[in-house]
């Protein structure tokens, strides 16, 4: 049967990352934080020693759709799942959740599965980045078509575009791993986070049930964990995902039969259905078409932050959309931007052909800057340079020869010049040491996030 | 097991909305648009008459893991199925999906999709509109507190209140159903919209395509249906949901112990895991909360208009959450109003009591029209009226006592005077009259709407 | 001095536009309400006859430094604007906004300053749909790629192209013209929107001020116009602008050099201040640049719907940037747009030359339909195709000559109709019927909104 | 003359930020980057030692009208701003933006300003959480109701109430001072960002004014500076603006006059045109307005962050309004709470006495974990206190009596436990090391930022 309506169930995420994000997968977080709770409250002596390790056994033997039984009945989902908990847990039963309230676990366990989701989304961020640090070195000195507003502007290397990549990702893998601390944290406070239920023992209960799920405690909270970190973490996944966006626009306009420089590698895959000829970069189109879906739930998480007084509930529903659906898109955009990377083709004649298309002109800022070098005002060249590039574009004449047809211009320069000014490989600037320091900028962060 | 993500696979969504959205209903509305575009040929002499009838027969014989499958292999959903569809359709096969393009599929099977969930959303909504109208009436001379910033302005009636529900979702109602006559259309144009592929018969194999399918055809197309159908759609869907998001939010405001006027029924559901004497009200919070949600994926809908060229696939994956989940969410919500106005409780004594604390000053409007009625000017008697009302409040002293000391008012006014324009019952304007009209309008548009 | 900060003051937006959105504008509009109520005021008897006609001289003599004075005093803008109002208005002073609340002000002067925005927007929707009707006749038979995926697809016309972009404008005519019975309404109700300052004769006060300002009013409000409206407003207004966005992203990618097929017309304009030799297609980029503004602001307008009770004030900050900067904004484009139009420059060689780029495969779709025609099914025809065509361009040879060397296609098509079948002039289907019937809904739409 | 549209011109925004975001300033702050870049190219031997010192000279000379001129004729800002530089720089004008690109003006310009703005941001940011860390403590004893669903939960502090203010808000200070190093940098790299035409020398001209300008240069770039620096700002800045909103919305909610515990301090304020007894907590409102525009422009940021190849031209017309709006916003905002904070009313006697109205069944958990302590399990203890309290609201007695009137309860606690365990002040927890636990992180957070 098929009766699965959102795309998340069965088209996108990967396998590990979608395992995070099922219902049973959040229930045994939510179950962790409830037993570690219990092993606080014994450390605190509110319960005894013994208390904790029973709830610990029980957790294995809760099943879902008692859960779900319980919730029918009850219409909320953590008493439900205490009361499961409890019910298995003999004697100490009566101590499950006991002085917690729901956000406890809930939040303390979205803090356990973002901990693990973002572990996986830093690894394929950092696979992607070094797979464009082996392109930025591979293509240092494979000349392109500088673009600008779609035009041609001056030549750059393949290996300086895939360098701009690099940095820009790794800037947001820094962002990522920043937020880390403000986000994956425990909320263990009770019902308007001051801790009352525990009176004077809250804290040690907070410290040991942090200590044993590895996380530090919020400073301070109201019944719930502040918002503001799911708003960071939706606008990070936004920014990641809107450069995610703009790579693969740009492999799907160097695609374009007119360009031919990059084109997405394609097995058996069928084009369109009634164009037989047709090979579409369809899967850079899906990575751009998602970035969509992130940028919009921006919104959401940003609405999520002014909640009513100790807390209201209408974060929860939205949560239930925002959370999964961000990071399973991401983690999806992730991988299909690695596979667009690995199977990348790269025309390298398509690229030289089209740096000739203009006739030399993109070629003519290095005209101008000798010019000036030459004595002529910058002003003064550019509005001469100007009139020369137009001449050549409409009358289809090669720039060398507009320029050698020039009287303004051949007072300045000789003819010999004028062909080296007009090599592409003679203007390449800082091109090498700005890749060699942008890939030194990414490995140490990636080496700062690896080795913590 | 219980491995689903997405709410709207378990937890949001009525059970005949949902069914409309699973992979397998999407898959049977693409077949009958296959079928129709069929008998379309079959009318324009492309085909022989007994082909669409060999296909629509083999619709039945189609299974969604065969899809899958070719799928798995083809890369391309539309190609699958109408691949799948062949196979079944013995010698008629090689005519399946001829001259086609994939979203002539897909974009008409949404508008028969879409035509089934307007139509269970335009019914919802005239439920909770007729509830709201039957409200209205009931309560139109209970008198209530009006209040604007939160504070207290002058009285209204609850019957009033609602009655502006009822004009903001009426308009909602007829601003989706104008909508439709946009939206709701054919799309049969093959590749690139021009029916190329059916040479000069393309107008006859879209017209009885459409014929079939009850569907009046677009002007004109790219390969696709125009985006701003969609965003019309997702606006529209955004703004009922702010709206039924405001009314859940005058039901939870209006619950405050400290107000009490209204609350929802509860039946034995837990309030909170902690706190035993709570009751919340989760349903209008829930409203509230994916009212968010509906707001955020308008961002989504209207990035998807600037498509490139004759189309560009960025628009497909990003609606494979759109069009389900706004509709989805939409329909959770107006069943939930559905639910909290059934069991709304409207606590009267509350409303009287309420109406008093302000110690009479609810009621200063009153006296400025009467103390202009006796020839002061507006401006003075505001002056005047501010600093009465002021002592009142801040001496704790009834109003009526407050304006009885002041001897600029003594001179213009009596005793029974101010007592008479104290009342609230005095002081409902066009009440009725308002509601009546409202009522009215409401009814002719549902009447407009249901008759067609 | 160069003071200003918004755009919208100096850059952007037509000079009328601009001018009914000034701070003194606004004013005016304001007070020709305050002037309307005090008619209504006189017909209800509440005042007598020449009170309305001493309200309407003073009107001239208010000036916004009083106004502006007054406020600072006060904290109040119409609080203000009343009292300077009736400081000039002698004796009929004191009746000046006898009984209105603040937003019977504002939002029936919204309505009259949206009004005479609507008709510049629309005469200037109307104006580039007339340019596009006007292109799409003049280029009906000028073939050029058809592009999905910015891939090439089958061949289409450029006068069909700009047909889509009639068919898609003139729907969003349509929207706005729709709304606008919902927006322009005058709000005339007092404090909660039940007249109870005037008693029983709010009707009478509402239905006159209505009259003298040809608007309609609300059926039933509270102390303000229900949001909505406003939402529905920004919403049509992001359409719009993204469908804008969608035609001018059409302009800049077509006048890639590479592609040379449309471009903006340039004067005397510098493309950089570095490249000579750039020309940019910057009025169009500007356009796709505001679109982003305009989505955006849809948000606002959301977020602006779910209001406490009877009003709360959370719209107003809000409001004072939506409406002005969304008309503007779009206003802006509308003339960009107009601009682009006019000055488009058309490269007919180009389209040619690039019809021919891909070998001839553009035409496959042809060839498939006529297999089809002489008994292949269509999924071999499709896959035979798919093969053949990779061939072509992967060996760089004809498509012509790779089907001439295939048996499997020799052996149903000569080579006389195989090149009949290559002619892109013989396969645009439907496409002069459709731009046929396009103009006619557009023209329809359009009578009927310019003569009602 | 008030010709402004803009609320920003006149409304929003301190006169110190205003002022930032001038024309003017902008424009004298380009300035600033083309003599930087001027020392660069001498620094690098470019341009002789004397020329930076000319054009140094020059810039007090230049005029915006001037500037304005030549855009009118160039259309090009920038390009008019270095012309109208050149002309007043005598024999170094021609020196003036050589090699320079447009944007390594603007970029490195919106750096310098945006430094100067964030350092103001700051600055308010830590006033408001000082403050509010004076009230964590001045009212740290000051029992009130925590409030979770708008219903009465357990009791609280109102300074514990503050601490999470302080809390949440020194997170975003921490945000925003981290973002930093990612936004603030120089932009300095020519044309396609290879530093091309300074050749080999780009380093040293990029190094040099940058250490002018006390800016790290960007580790690369293509033409213009990555754009997710920008949606981080705007990300950064709605989620501080949520904050404030959040705080806003408590003290609107907890003036409501039923509730009475704040209040906005008004001085001669007019509250209501028509209702001369109201005082509306309008600052806040406007806070919460306002939040609304800083959430939409975060979309508008991100959508910038796609932009083509080496960068199209689409985030030039929307960061007109983006970046002066979301930081002038934010601003206004920041005065605003800070005016709200010193000027808030604190209501003792009205938290007290609301802490009763529930009958005391607000101390229903201290109840239930008591019962715990005693032996009773967790889920019967909370089925009974939840059938008791719902007892004592209904028949509104209070919770001491119906607990005593209830045997289950009697057999496990006497009477004078009962009133012991009723105190909301013997239910505090951990409220007081919470505070100072938070008070202390904010302080360190605040000492790092202001002593780097």
């Amino acid at each position: 049967m098929s009766t699965e309506i959102c795309p998340l169930e069965w088209r996108y995420g990967s396998k590990e990352m979608r395992k995070l994000f099922t219902r049973e997968e959040i229930m045994k977080r939510r179950l962790e934080v409830e037993v570690a709770i219990a092993y606080g409250l014994a450390k605190a002596g509110i319960v005894e020693e013994w208390v904790p390790e029973k709830i610990k056994e029980a957790v294995h033997k809760v099943e879902v759709s008692r859960v779900d039984e319980l919730e029918a009945k009850l219409g909320h989902d953590i008493m439900a799942l205490a009361t499961a908990l409890a019910e298995k847990s003999g004697e100490a039963g009566k101590y499950v959740h006991l002085g917690a309230t729901s956000y406890d676990i809930v939040d303390t366990a979205w803090s356990l599965i973002i901990r693990d989701a973002l572990k996986i989304i830093e690894e394929k961020t950092i696979k992607v980045i070094s797979k464009l640090i082996e392109y930025s070195k591979k293509y240092k000195n494979t000349i392109m078509v500088g673009r600008t507003h779609g035009q041609h502007a001056v030549p750059i290397t393949l290996g300086f575009k895939f360098a701009n990549y690099v940095y820009e990702f790794t800037r947001s893998l820094e962002r990522i791993h920043e937020m880390e601390k403000r986000l994956i944290k425990s909320k263990i406070s009770g019902a308007v986070g001051n801790m009352a239920s525990w009176k004077d023992k809250g804290l040690i209960v907070e410290g040991e049930a942090s200590r044993i799920l590895e996380l530090k405690p919020h400073e301070i909270s109201t019944q719930i964990a502040p918002r503001d970190g799911f708003a960071e973490l939706a606008s990070n996944i936004a920014i990641l995902g809107s450069q995610l966006d703009r790579l693969a626009l740009e492999v799907r306009e160097l695609m374009r039969p007119e360009i031919g420089e990059l084109a997405e590698g394609v097995g058996g895959r069928v084009g369109s259905s009634t164009m037989p000829q047709k090979t579409n970069p369809v899967t850079s189109e899906k990575i751009c078409g998602l970035a969509k879906v992130l940028r919009s739930m921006v919104i959401v998480a940003l609405e999520n932050i002014p909640l009513w007084h100790e807390r209201d509930l209408t974060n929860s529903s939205s949560e239930r959309f925002l959370i999964s659906h961000t990071i399973l898109t991401l983690d999806e955009m992730l991988d299909s931007m690695m596979e667009v990377l690995e199977n990348l083709i790269v025309n390298v004649d398509n690229m030289k052909r089209n740096l000739e298309i203009t006739k030399g002109t993109i070629m003519s800022e290095n005209v101008l800057m000798k010019l000036v070098e030459k004595g002529m005002s910058r002003t003064e060249a550019h509005e001469i340079l100007r009139e020369i590039t137009r001449k050549a574009l409409l009358e289809k004449i090669e720039f060398k020869d507009a320029l050698i047809q020039d009287n303004r211009i051949m007072k300045l320069l000789k003819k010999e010049e004028i062909e080296e000014l007009l090599k592409p490989e003679n203007y390449l600037g800082e091109t090498e040491k700005l890749i060699e320091r942008t890939i030194r900028y990414a490995e140490e962060t990636i080496s700062k996030i690896t080795t913590k």
